[in-house]
């Protein structure tokens, strides 16, 4: 496996470093990213940096249709690319010491710190610089409140401790950035107005006009600030520098060992909430409710914090590498996401870069949903499921687009309309339209609450059902359904034929949707005629799954084993990622797999398959996948488990729990990778500790890695609060709220009623 | 079939019309485009037009690299695509009536009638038009010299026949063009000097800077002019309007009855003749030797198009619609290539339009070195062989660029450096790789001199055997080598496995390669160690052919044959073509051909199969073939032909010889399809007559198409001239130079001395 890149020291709840990496200054600034589900951004400086770096701020559900490019058009690509843009960068402070600008690409600092406490959500920076003839020690401190989700607040301090200085701080409203993807490099923002008031400063920017009849969303940000300094300063308030920019200029003239403090205090308002007409009256409102000191908003996002970790919190004793990766990861899952808003879903990049665009995946219901069941009010999760079912309209669109009846959903999207724009992806990897199925079904049967599956579910079920029916063929010769042209998840190999995961789960859906219909069809407005039905059970009945029986594999497609097989070990080191070294083409023709594809398959319908099977093709595939997605090691990690492969699922827990804190793909530097951040959890929950929730009922099997002294999570399932503890000797599971539970743990039917203490199993077979 | 829609005038001869068509401008442009190998343009108006229209002019070898744009980038891509760029509007004559500017889009001209005489190369066109309380008549004429290639004519004259007309016409060389398909919407020229001699006005220009190391062209183009008028008229000349335009002024003072002539003398000269700092010394030595006057200029041109026609017509007796067809592309064939420079080669769309780029796709070899051969000195063939043969080096390259050994031909280039930009087109179609090799074999064979062969030919055959060989990959499973990952000369299936024509042509170059080693080991300077060799044999015995015994089928590729298979005729008619109507993945998964692929193996290699394999083959194939390539219907008009199937191949010969002139694929308005102009032609010599070649031996067995009374043809084979006329009764061979000559006809074995005439077959068995 390729190298990790470490920049950040191992810590159980922080992410710092003493050192500034300017080669590295966009992976540091992905890695110290900050949200709140309603915005957030990458861990940029307050004050201006000329160094490499990407500035970016986002703002949840704000967006931009930029024109599809191409190089060869195709028919059926959609007509945008919906971004994720680039806005108004409210921390910025340029600060200049004796005329001279403080810019640590320029003059290396000393002292330089820089953290992130995952605890709090605050990312706080030290350093001291001698420059002009004095010498000055910074501190920041910023977050953004969970609280106040429309708040930012940033704080300065400095002091000399050398010499004379006078300190200029220059605190804007940024709205004249770019996104550095911008297909036509355009500026997505134009100016709606600025003003300095007496009691706070404001910009409203709203972005341009666009030939897609897509909304134009205007933002309105403001700031206010508090002083404390031992000697007079001056304030000066500029609108005029730029039309995309507002300014508050602070002037403190010190001496030695004099200091202040600044305390900035920012809102920021959308038109997805507050029509732009009442943003600014909505601003005083608001700021007048808020108190302006420090102190106790820190304190109470600390609080805010503190409450969600109680929940979600996994400890592990005995390994802080580790330690440190899951809570790393649920961190930023949470900063993008805590299921507050169901207009929002979960991107590929969060608050953290520009890279995919788009607002929604499929990740999010093949990844992100098992946990939102497990550590989040299952209304979260129901959220994210109506946020597919309010966009049934638009993915009959895209069906459409490809001359296909019922349902496709997109790869990417922000309205439910497609925006991918590359072939074998848009139209080929429709996989995805099982993930969005799967989803309900899980739901379901996590929270045995069918009420949405009768009155949702099953339209978007025989939607998508529907698009399956159409899609199939029948070859005459085989005498069996086919799905010809497809990519899998393994988007290393593209347009191939029958791929068993898309078969699989393409035959499945018809399966289930006709299952539920029958079960439910007197409680649902919904019809659906007798030829349809047996249409859909006759493809289920005669689809084609590509097998070998000698080898006792469910074979990747139709063509997969006529490659040159050969295990990942046997390339140099210095080829992977293969992405960034080799040829499309050989890439596409190599055996080398990117992700849980076959096993993907296996994870999903696991109860389905034996363990001899689960085995033989894990031992097959596992070793031929380079884990170049960020959403395979956590699958591997599971079904390693399962097996008993103990080792093989630590190693896969590692690089899903650390990587992007290690950087195993080289990629960080474009953003954090949101959705695959789930995977350290489901390892850990599904796999370490076997958690199945199979045919509603719940149990574990867990095991205990080597080297961990013990590990522990809390689950919310059907109204109970769990929590689950194993260590080097025993297993307890202890009913912390709710009703007594049945539970399986190992093979013993337990009913739990407060807590129960079984000994650790050391293999699991 | 789609319909046809035709434009022009059936006539032997002539493309023309009485119509000014305004929405089928474009359309009219394209069948109505000169060229005279040197340079060429669109069927442009001299005078202004106003409405929709593509300006083009073209310079053969002159073009620019545009820095790719893609959507998503692949390791592997080219930096950029070279394109061939539009240069000087050097025919430019605005004109204006009494202040009014004459523009056919604003008034409707009366008596319109534009005509493209291809026995001479002249466009004509007259109109007249009132307006400004005038009416006059309008003639123009224009033609580029393929007696001095630097040299175009225009010769306008006007009548006022009545009220009095004050007419200006500014004739111009306007350098203030762009490409339509600029892919970052860039003038590709800048200014590098312009004035106004005694003896004429030049503007020199120049190609912009580019990233890639490219050479920037320069480019002069120079006008005189001459005036003959009953009345004064005054001449203005003006260089200052725009940087890179050069004006002439005349006004004419008319009465009714007045009337004037003038004529316009350009020439061009680039840097890739004559360096810039010479171009205008050469310009005013050139203009020196050369007369103004129009009358014997044209009588040359006359005379020199009269001696091509001599040996390159082919004469159709009773169809008139199949004679213009087939006269219109050998006229523009030749327009764009005659073999002169070899440092050229045949661009996709010649001198006619923008699309595509490029100056070089496997086209040349497959479809133009057929007719080069039998229609011109072997020396042009010879020049088209060299041209590769120098891109040896750069071909190397685009094999390294895929991690492969050998060279690797490109799909479209300049310099011999990869252009194209999808993956599936550019890493993946490599069966060109196999159309160069067929080249020289087609070379060698024809004119039994090894010459090329040993000296360079050798050497390009090896390094794409080199390719090949590492190319493949050994399926254990099947103990066979294969090539999975391709793109077919069917472009509408893409990453398939195991084309049958790709693995065909791949073990062919293998054994060609290695087979003309051994044979001429002693006679050239190239070493293949034995290990190779026997490699490359072992590759050769052990490659994989996708086979269907049962079905006597070569299958185009690993699971074709699972494809939900119909004819074309099923489909709706609405739904063609259906490269503008479906979805990609559609396209991708349907059973469709766009053109010729087991056929096109079947082609090459036609004396290695039986008649009951290639009819079985045919009879598969065709019906689901939709010919939307335009290399498609020649080669089925030739496989037709050899099965007797005379209708089928009668319908095929009508589409490729009419393709462009009916405009079958509705995109002639992009461009003339210049590189399948050779197919009405191979369809007749190859399909009709029955021309074959193949192992040193020269054979016909023709047959006469329905409803034709006669065709007749003249070929060059080996030093002799043959002449081939077939009427309702007979076949004549006549030997009309060179010494005596073994043939045979149907099945008869002659030796040709004089001419041998033989009655004519019914049917070909």
């Amino acid at each position: 496996m390729k190298q990790m890149h470490r920049l950040f020291e191992v810590d159980p709840w922080k992410v710092s470093t003493h050192t500034l990496d300017k080669k590295e200054r966009r992976l540091q600034e992905s890695l110290t990213s900050l949200g709140n589900g309603y915005m957030g951004m990458r861990g940029n400086f307050e004050e201006a940096y000329s160094g490499d770096h990407h500035q970016g701020s986002y703002l949840a559900g704000v967006w931009y249709p930029d024109k599809t490019r191409v190089g060869w058009w195709k028919n059926g690509y959609p007509d945008y690319f919906g971004k994720v843009i680039n806005s108004v960068n409210y921390i910025a402070m340029d600060i200049s010491i004796n005329g001279q600008a403080v810019d640590l690409y320029a003059v290396e600092p000393e002292d330089f710190y820089l953290e992130l406490d995952m605890k709090t959500g605050i990312l706080s920076r030290r350093f001291t610089i001698t420059q002009g003839g004095a010498t000055v020690r910074f501190t920041f401190e910023r977050f953004l409140s969970i609280v106040q989700k429309e708040m930012a607040m940033i704080h300065l301090s400095a002091e000399v401790l050398m010499g004379t200085a006078e300190i200029t701080v220059v605190s804007k409203l940024d709205g004249n950035v770019q996104n550095e993807d911008s297909n036509y490099e355009e500026h997505f923002w134009e100016p709606k107005g600025a003003s300095s008031l007496e009691l706070f400063s404001y910009l409203s920017t709203q972005t341009i006009p666009n030939a897609f009849g897509i909304e134009q969303f205007s933002v309105t940000s403001a700031m206010r600030h508090k002083c404390h300094c031992n000697q007079d300063y001056v304030r000066t308030v500029s609108t005029e520098t730029h039309p995309l920019v507002v300014e508050e200029s602070f002037l403190f003239k010190l001496k030695e060992n004099d200091s202040f403090e600044l305390t900035k205090q920012v809102l920021v308002l959308t038109s997805r909430d507050v029509p732009e007409a009442s943003q600014v009256t909505e601003l005083t409102s608001l700021f007048g409710k808020l108190t302006l000191d420090y102190a106790p908003h820190r304190d109470a996002q600390i609080k805010a914090w503190a409450t969600r970790w109680e929940l979600a919190d996994v400890v592990i004793e005995g390994d802080p590498e580790a330690q440190q990766g899951i809570r790393f990861n649920l961190f930023q899952l949470f900063a993008t996401y805590y299921g507050e808003d169901e207009r929002l879903n979960i991107g590929p990049k969060g608050f953290t870069g520009e890279k995919y665009g788009g607002a929604t995946y499929w990740d999010t219901e093949a990844y992100a949903v098992p946990l939102y069941l497990a550590l989040a009010d299952p209304s979260v999760t129901e959220n994210l499921l109506t946020y597919r079912h309010n966009q049934l309209p638009q993915a009959q669109h895209n069906a459409r687009q490809q001359g296909l009846n019922g349902a496709l959903y997109p790869m990417v999207t922000f309205t439910g309309v497609e925006c991918h724009n590359e072939w074998e992806i848009t139209f080929e990897e429709i996989h995805r339209n099982g993930a969005i199925a799967y989803a309900i079904y899980n739901y379901t049967n996590y929270t045995g609450d069918s009420s949405y599956l009768k009155e949702k579910g099953l339209e978007v079920l025989t939607e998508i059902a529907r698009f399956w029916a159409d899609r199939v063929h029948y070859s005459k010769r085989a005498q069996k359904y086919m799905i010809h042209g497809v990519t899998g998840p393994n988007e290393y190999e593209n347009n191939i034929n029958n791929n068993w995961y898309t078969n699989t789960i393409a035959a499945w859906v018809l399966r289930y949707t006709r299952e539920s219909y029958l079960k439910y069809q007197n409680k649902t407005s919904l019809t659906i005629d007798e030829a349809e039905l047996t249409k859909w059970q006759e493809i289920v009945e005669n689809m084609y799954y590509p097998m070998d029986q000698e080898l006792g594999l469910f074979v990747q497609h139709d063509t997969f084993l006529d490659k040159d097989l050969m295990p990942v070990s046997e390339l140099n080191l210095e080829e992977l990622p293969l992405n960034q070294h080799w040829s499309w083409d050989k890439i596409l023709r190599s055996c080398f797999i990117k992700q849980a594809d076959v096993l993907q398959g296996i994870y999903f319908f696991g109860d389905q398959y034996t363990l001899e099977e689960k085995r033989k093709n894990f031992e097959f595939y596992e070793p031929m996948t380079v884990h170049e997605s960020s959403l395979s090691p956590s699958i591997h990690a599971i079904l390693a488990a399962e097996l008993g492969l103990e080792e093989k699922a630590m190693e896969m827990y590692q690089r899903t729990a650390r990587l992007d804190l290690d950087n195993y793909n080289n990629d960080t530097e474009d953003g954090l990778h949101i959705t695959s951040m789930t995977g350290s959890w489901l390892a850990i929950v599904q796999g370490f500790a076997q958690m199945k929730t199979d045919n509603e009922a719940l149990s574990f099997a867990p095991f205990l890695p080597t080297n961990w002294q013990a590990y522990a999570f809390h689950i919310n399932y059907r109204g109970r609060l769990l929590l689950i503890t194993v260590n080097t000797q025993s297993v307890s599971l202890e009913l912390v709220t709710g009703a007594p539970l049945d539970v399986t743990l190992y093979d013993q039917k337990i009913s739990l009623t407060d807590k129960t203490t079984l000994p650790l199993r050391k293999k699991v077979k």
